[in-house]
């Protein structure tokens, strides 16, 4: 084997409070492991940096269990495979998992998603506009949605990887699309760069409310919400009779110590005979293909935008997760090894 | 006229904290009104006794304006045609609308509904039963629920008048239906002469998540939410992916003093891709004549069983609608005149 013998992990020795530091994930150093029969060695070469891990790293009952203390970072991943001992892999195939923080996975051939790029791709595109983050916007619009043209879509994140896709993929279904993002920056890119409506600095407006009102005239249809707390209940007051409320993830939680209740206006719901439904993209595995097919069309046609924020070095993985909930990221954070 | 010349009315005076009372709502005469062009004054047979009074009682925003104080208490009745100037009702014709807690109510002919009784039909069943009461089960469960043969079907406030008739529509459907009710004689009411699969006494347990998992073993597809609050919480707990939850009411909020959250397990939705929806009746009013037919087909065979508790007298309307909130009543509650 060429590859070094030992491998950089970045593990959950404990969990966080509040934004996770080096204490709660130190790096260290761990023998390499051999692959078992139907196991593969993947040498990792892009990182994917989601909100969810944090979720991930407290104890709380969630979609998926808790990380276990002494365990690697769980994350998707991006890898070569150096050895492989599970026939549909061979080394040298690039191949996709739940894998780690980490230099090399060990993982189940079964559980490896094999990666091959079409001229044009590239392979780190498969950790965001054709990964979780590019399909979560195409798969939670448009079958949770349910968007029909002239509708109003609000988004929240919007300048996040996932909010980006929603704002742009709502405008190629001819409906409005309205972004909150925090900061005046942010906000002018989502108009001028990726042709949203409106958008909405939420930290500069005193009445959150009053200004989605003014920005949705027609009120909002759609709610894809990526945040929760103060936000989801603002947009709750702003909603059509029979509207959609993509519930797709609650960042604003994901830090708390408290258990965080629900919104206070979710009576609108009933006032509006309105639905919020629950989104993962687990559920549309099989129709990847269909989803990436899409997303790659509109790209290279030039109606999709999508930025990518590339940093090196597994040793920079935390600092890049914590930029997550700082607002001073926009678009999909990667960690390159 | 014919019609005695003064109107008994119970006003809402001032707005309650907590339970309605006596002063909050008093019993009054006023001049018995003339009707004008397009109106009708109906003499009012029957008073409907519903938990969202309280909520409109209040003045917190909600899906209809509060009642404006030194007005009659909003609801349901059915009542004889005494003076029409309306040309779409007669003297003697039986109608009914969103009137008031009054011997007599005024309305526009346009917003009443005429009902003509078959043969075998009570009148105040157009209340209950062939009512926003009967239909609230019928749409909400096959509409919004959407049930599948063999799934299972969870319901709150089971022995009340809608949740009585969810569970016994969902056996009809096939599904196993569950309730939850307060009190040892409401469950045996359930399951014994209702046909509910199993029925869980909340006052009597310790730990609502592992009675709800016992009573359904394959999970809940289903829940059919009447009240909110911990039950909410603790049915979250239990369903299945894909899971709908019916969201009717919230009778636990209705009689709260300040703001009330949404669920702490609210995330459950999104482990499980759930979805909560709205369900207001009024959305359904086009679709009476097929939900009405339907329900006394059912009815006249013996597949649905349907309790009315009649109470005598409007000094009594404040009394009886407080029985709503205190657990004493089961089955659909109406004031006779």
């Amino acid at each position: 084997m060429k590859h070094a013998e030992m491998n950089r992990r970045m593990l959950l020795k404990r969990r966080p409070h509040g934004l996770a530091t080096e204490q709660d994930v130190p790096l260290v150093q761990q023998a390499l492991p051999e692959p078992a029969d139907g196991q593969v060695l993947l040498r990792n070469r892009f990182l994917s940096i989601d909100p969810a891990i944090r979720d991930w790293m407290s104890d709380r009952p969630s979609y998926l269990p808790p990380i276990a203390l002494g365990e690697v970072v769980r994350s998707t991943t991006i890898g070569e495979v150096v050895v492989s001992r599970h026939p549909a892999f061979q080394s040298g195939d690039l191949a996709l998992g739940l894998n780690g923080w980490e230099d090399y996975s060990l993982a189940d051939g079964a559980a490896l998603l094999r990666v091959e790029p079409q001229e044009g791709d590239a392979e780190q595109h498969y950790l965001s506009i054709f990964g979780a983050v590019g399909l979560t916007a195409y798969f939670g619009l448009l079958e949770v949605g349910l968007p029909k043209p002239g509708e109003t879509v609000l988004i929240s994140a919007a300048a996040g990887a996932v909010g980006s896709l929603v704002g742009q993929i709502a405008r190629i279904k001819g409906c409005r699309a309205v972004g909150i993002a925090g900061g005046k920056e942010k906000c002018r890119w989502l108009v001028e760069a990726l042709g949203f409506d409106a958008a909405i600095d939420y930290k500069a407006c005193d009445n959150l409310v009053e200004a989605i009102r003014e920005a949705c005239p027609r009120g909002v249809d759609i709610y894809f919400d990526n945040v929760g707390g103060e936000i989801l209940d603002a947009a709750l007051m702003t909603i059509n009779h029979r509207a959609r409320i993509v519930f797709c993830g609650a960042i604003a939680s994901y830090n708390s110590e408290v258990p965080v209740p629900g919104p206070y206006n979710m009576w609108q719901l009933l006032a509006r005979s309105a639905r919020l439904e629950g989104f993962l993209i687990r559920d549309y595995f099989g129709r990847f293909p269909e989803g990436i097919a899409q997303m790659r069309q509109w790209l290279q046609s030039g109606q999709l935008r999508f930025r990518e924020q590339i940093v090196d070095g597994l040793e920079n993985s935390l600092d890049t997760f914590n930029r997550l909930f700082d607002g001073s990221h926009s678009g999909k954070l990667l960690v390159r090894l």
